[in-house]
């Protein structure tokens, strides 16, 4: 029984020292306000305790849990993935935009406006199954490098929030992912890099059109856009999909906006997160300026809402949870 | 330590002993094949094992886990909300079909066709908030009962459904709702009623409108369709929001025929169910020539594509969960 005891002390003050949920976080203020919400909401004495059926916490994807610079992911994805197709298939390439993406050429691309993005996203987003969809994307996610760091894209996830999402499920949350990415994208990578499974990926989507192809019940990707999962889509799809207000809400960019002040505005205990890029160095510093993750009402709004603003430079010992 | 191991073996035995999971199921083959394909998909030993991430249960809920005749729970809550509101407010009897729903009259609103059924369902599911539809469904619910039973609605649920619903989680199955009925109307009774959670209710809606209004974000169910989670929109809505293809789906009618293929269809092991409702004396006999519920290619289809077809009659010594 000594020996028993022995080994069970040991065990658990190890486990007690190894328990720093946050290990990325600098000791701040910040991490501190964390700590405590979470705290506040599982106690189950506390006035502001929250049952582990409500607590649900949405994060967004693009700027919030991995890089959106230059360009969201997910666009680097489609133009790579449209040079592929160019080369097997020359004809493919049939308006400037198509042209532009052909050439890797994102200056172009952009010249092109929205209309030319939606054609490019087109040209590589639908007429195959979803299956084939996610098989392209997981391909081209174990090869392609990201131009400025040189990591894999999905090392580029934020290793705080990563470990955020761990020490929210740890505390019996259920973690969501609410972005303007595509469903199909996220789901390849979400469950490796976040712990978060396709069925709590919330997002953009392209309509599906079902049909039986010889005997063979096949879910097709069409062309045209189904849902746009940013700004006031935001709380429309976490209520559609979801059904309850979440408890716990973070952020990046004014399209997070709508999410983070209906979350907030809930009944009871509640918080909202967002990150602030204000890293130049280890990272990109942008707000209120940047074409992609535009952040001007949260910066101005947030504060007087009760919104933690985390400032990535300060609050963060580490920014990637890969390393080159 | 003699005395340990005997509580241990009398509480093992015990609890083996009261561990039917399909009480309310008669012993028959259905019941069998239940619970071999169960049991065959959790032993971590068998070759048919599935992963518990990969073990999604879907199932339609009109006529499969509550009634569906002699129309549709969820067209008496829109006809007896609107007598209410006519009731209230005269000016509301603008049409036909809004005439015959404010008299109560199915015959005549039938009459006004589909034009007239949406005219109703718009008049009544939209132009309020979701919380406020949600208080006005859970009033309705207190209150009304079904015109031949006489029962509450929300207990007329199918009981060895709710023990096939239990018996799934417990070998950790998610159960979910994917049904042609509103997403904020089956929310309001789906936790109590069957275990499942809003965030496991998949169904139709109409759009949503966010708004901030008095500095008071908000969320406004407004009258136009969003999606109709029937036939093609089942395994659709079942990618788009769960991305993964279920293991285990139980529909009852056509309606549920494309989602009970494509489930099965996939590789590994699967379980198709329909509920033939044949208990003309306990419920309501209909299939092929029913207006509602209406069942016909998966009576001859679903046989020769391996789905159990359950015999209300034979198969269920319990109808409803609920008494008068």
């Amino acid at each position: 029984m000594r020996l028993f005891s022995f080994f069970f002390t040991v065990g658990l003050s190890t486990s007690m020292a190894l328990a720093d949920p946050l290990p990325s976080w600098s000791e701040s203020q910040s991490r501190d306000r964390i700590i405590d919400f979470v705290e506040s909401v599982t106690d189950p004495d506390a006035a502001t305790y929250v049952t582990p059926a409500d607590r649900i916490a949405v994060f967004d994807n693009d700027g919030t849990l991995w890089g959106e610079q230059p360009v969201y992911f997910q666009l680097i994805y489609a133009v790579e993935a449209f040079q592929e197709m160019a080369e097997a298939d020359p004809s493919l390439v049939a308006s400037d935009a198509l042209k532009a993406a052909a050439a890797g050429d994102y200056a172009a691309l952009a010249q092109s406006g929205k209309a030319g993005l939606v054609e490019v996203l087109a040209a590589t987003h639908s007429g195959l199954t979803v299956e084939a969809f996610q098989s392209s994307v997981a391909n081209w996610l174990a090869q392609a490098k990201h131009p400025d760091t040189g990591m894999a894209y999905d090392q580029m996830t934020y290793q705080p929030m990563v470990e955020l999402l761990r020490y929210l499920r740890d505390e019996d949350f259920q973690t969501y992912i609410v972005s303007g990415g595509g469903i199909h994208f996220m789901r390849v990578f979400a469950q490796e890099a976040y712990g978060i499974p396709p069925e709590k990926v919330i997002g953009t989507y392209t309509e599906t059109s079902y049909s039986v192809i010889d005997g063979v019940p096949t879910l097709t990707k069409d062309p045209a856009i189904g849902f746009v999962d940013d700004k006031d889509g935001k709380p429309i799809n976490i209520d559609r999909i979801i059904g309850k207000r979440p408890v716990f809400v973070g952020g990046n960019s004014d399209g997070d906006f709508a999410m983070l002040d209906w979350a907030t505005a809930g009944e009871g205990p509640r918080f909202g997160l967002i990150v602030h890029h204000t890293d130049a160095e280890r990272e990109v510093a942008y707000d209120c300026d940047s074409h992609i993750g535009r952040l001007c009402d949260g910066l101005e709004q947030g504060p007087e809402k009760g919104w933690l603003i985390v400032d990535m430079a300060k609050d963060w010992s580490r920014i990637y949870s890969g390393t080159k």
